[in-house]
């Protein structure tokens, strides 16, 4: 391919944050001032609490740019910190961005990570308030802090839940998971065969949830519709299983998760046979699906149990030590979390 | 030395987050919830308005670890961000810190370079209130976002000088850059005789300038008292030309800046003669001072003009095209910005 290349040192770094930031519009009416100054202004909603989330990205752990586009790599590194302000029962209203460059990137590639950024904010209709733009050694790195906020009473918190709270999820799991083994077997199939084209047909749905992950925004927008604030929450990117555990945890109890209660899309299902892997294992500890997980009172069994957005997939328990996974056969094990990342991407 | 060394995959990442985070105390009544939630939760003050800068520090471009010390680098990360806090004229409160550790970091580095993060925040009575601590392929990357407030009608941008307004700095320029240059050396006399100690006796006030820097919270606290909001301000951080010219453009003014009432420190002096290196150019774009450079009416001036803290340096003048050094023997030249890291750090 015939591309341009204008290396960034010819824009210079005030040359390029103006190139990434001209025409930057904002829907806030919070955003009082946004990049430009030394630091964002930003006007708190009375009686609101401000909610503050980071996240650092780095190339070759993070993601893999032989086949994350990097359109897709700015939306997911935003949308992700998103997700965070979601998990608190909030609303995300303001993004900053550090971005450390090798010499490898040009002033397009730059422009074409920030597209995703912009199309993140847009969609969302979050503010890029300000940022940082440096060289680095090696490779990209990618930081974003998201700010939201909540009204005080709606603040839900991790360490919340109380024995006999249902135990539910939004969306369905392990699809993110599946995503990246199909993206990885085709890199593989590459480095064998350099010429060969990756085949990803058919599987647009898994690579979506791998790639261009959403923020469920819509699932704190219909909670506070059915007038419902969890008793506490989280969202899940490191996996269903360490999730539950940290909620059970930080609140004191035990847990009981069903595995057949787990929610799996057919597709995620059948590619995982594909693969030969255990589709409930995928959804327990794939990670990196950016639902939410959040507990609520029994006494709201109705508003959740026939809700299309909800599955309902186990209850916390008196006992602190107790962390049990009933399997489909009816037998109960232990509920583990297996990192598939060791030292990966939290909070 | 017979140092203890622990790899960080012996404590996992949420081993090493709850290593680095016990204890952390919180000084701001503003901090509801801090470290492990998915986000932090602030309640701002009433009628107050947000501030919110962030930046990202990659080794090899902004810090070399084989001369600067852990703890230091931590230190320092926090403060740049304080200062940009300050050149809002606002109260630095929080901070969220972002950590990419290759594995060549044991834990014992990793709660050295949080020493200093944490010295910092005692010293500034700002809480650590979230982070990041993510493996990275190469080397160290730290990113801090820093978050304060001033009431609505105090908050200080850098565009709203007029002509006629005096420019002042506090503190004295150059000193950190000069530090940067014996480092430099003493990391070349290195390279030759490994063996060689490093001479640094008699430079610790330039060694201190670079490599442990404050944030001029005092400055805006003297503001304070003085009943005095600037109509514009920025921290120096890419050097004193660089700053003044930003001030002047975003302010739409010219400015006009006088050589012998810029401050410099002795030592600064004498070190940069011994250097061969022209002081005044070291304190008008040696950067990373971290002094407060603002514009006040000239109403203002006794105010100012013997105050210890501050030196009037120049005034902004009508024309926008206008940017005039005036040296020491009365001629005018041009004041450039010469940065000294093409895409260095900024905001």
């Amino acid at each position: 391919m015939d591309e341009e290349r204008t290396e960034i040192g010819t824009l210079g770094e005030f040359g390029l944050i103006a190139e990434l930031t001209q025409n930057l519009e904002t829907h806030q009416d919070s955003t009082k001032v946004g990049v430009g100054d030394d630091a964002a202004v930003l006007a708190p909603v009375e009686g609101h609490r401000t909610l503050v989330s980071t996240d650092l990205l780095c190339e070759g752990i993070h993601f893999d740019l032989t086949y994350s586009p990097l359109k897709h790599l700015g939306y997911k590194a935003v949308v992700v910190n998103l997700s965070d302000i979601c998990a608190m029962n909030g609303t995300p209203r303001q993004v900053v961005v550090g971005l450390g460059l090798s010499n490898r990137f040009s002033v397009e590639a730059v422009k074409e990570l920030y597209s995703g950024i912009k199309l993140a904010c847009s969609r969302y209709k979050v503010d890029l308030v300000g940022g940082d733009t440096t060289s680095s050694k090696s490779g990209l790195t990618l930081s974003v802090t998201a700010i939201g906020d909540a009204s005080k009473e709606k603040v839900v918190l991790r360490g919340g839940a109380k024995a006999g709270d249902l135990l539910v999820v939004s969306g369905e799991l392990g699809g993110a998971y599946m995503g990246l083994q199909i993206l990885e077997r085709e890199k593989l199939v590459f480095k064998e065969a350099p010429g060969a084209q990756p085949d990803l047909s058919g599987h647009e749905e898994l690579l979506e949830r791998q790639l261009k992950p959403e923020a469920r925004t819509d699932v704190v927008e219909e909670l506070a519709k059915l007038e419902l604030t969890p008793s506490a929450m989280i969202d899940i990117s490191d996996g269903l299983a360490s999730e539950t555990l940290h909620i059970a945890a930080q609140s004191q109890c035990g847990v009981k998760l069903y595995e057949d209660k787990v929610p799996m899309s057919e597709k995620m299902y059948d590619t995982a046979r594909e693969f030969n892997l255990d589709p409930t294992l995928c959804a327990l500890s794939g990670g990196e699906d950016y639902e939410l997980l959040f507990t609520v009172p029994q006494s709201r069994f109705e508003d959740i149990r026939n809700h299309p957005m909800f599955s309902i997939i186990g209850h916390l328990t008196e006992d602190r030590e107790e962390r049990t996974l009933v399997t489909r056969n009816g037998l109960e094990t232990e509920l583990k979390a297996q990192g598939w990342d060791g030292l990966s991407a939290n909070s």
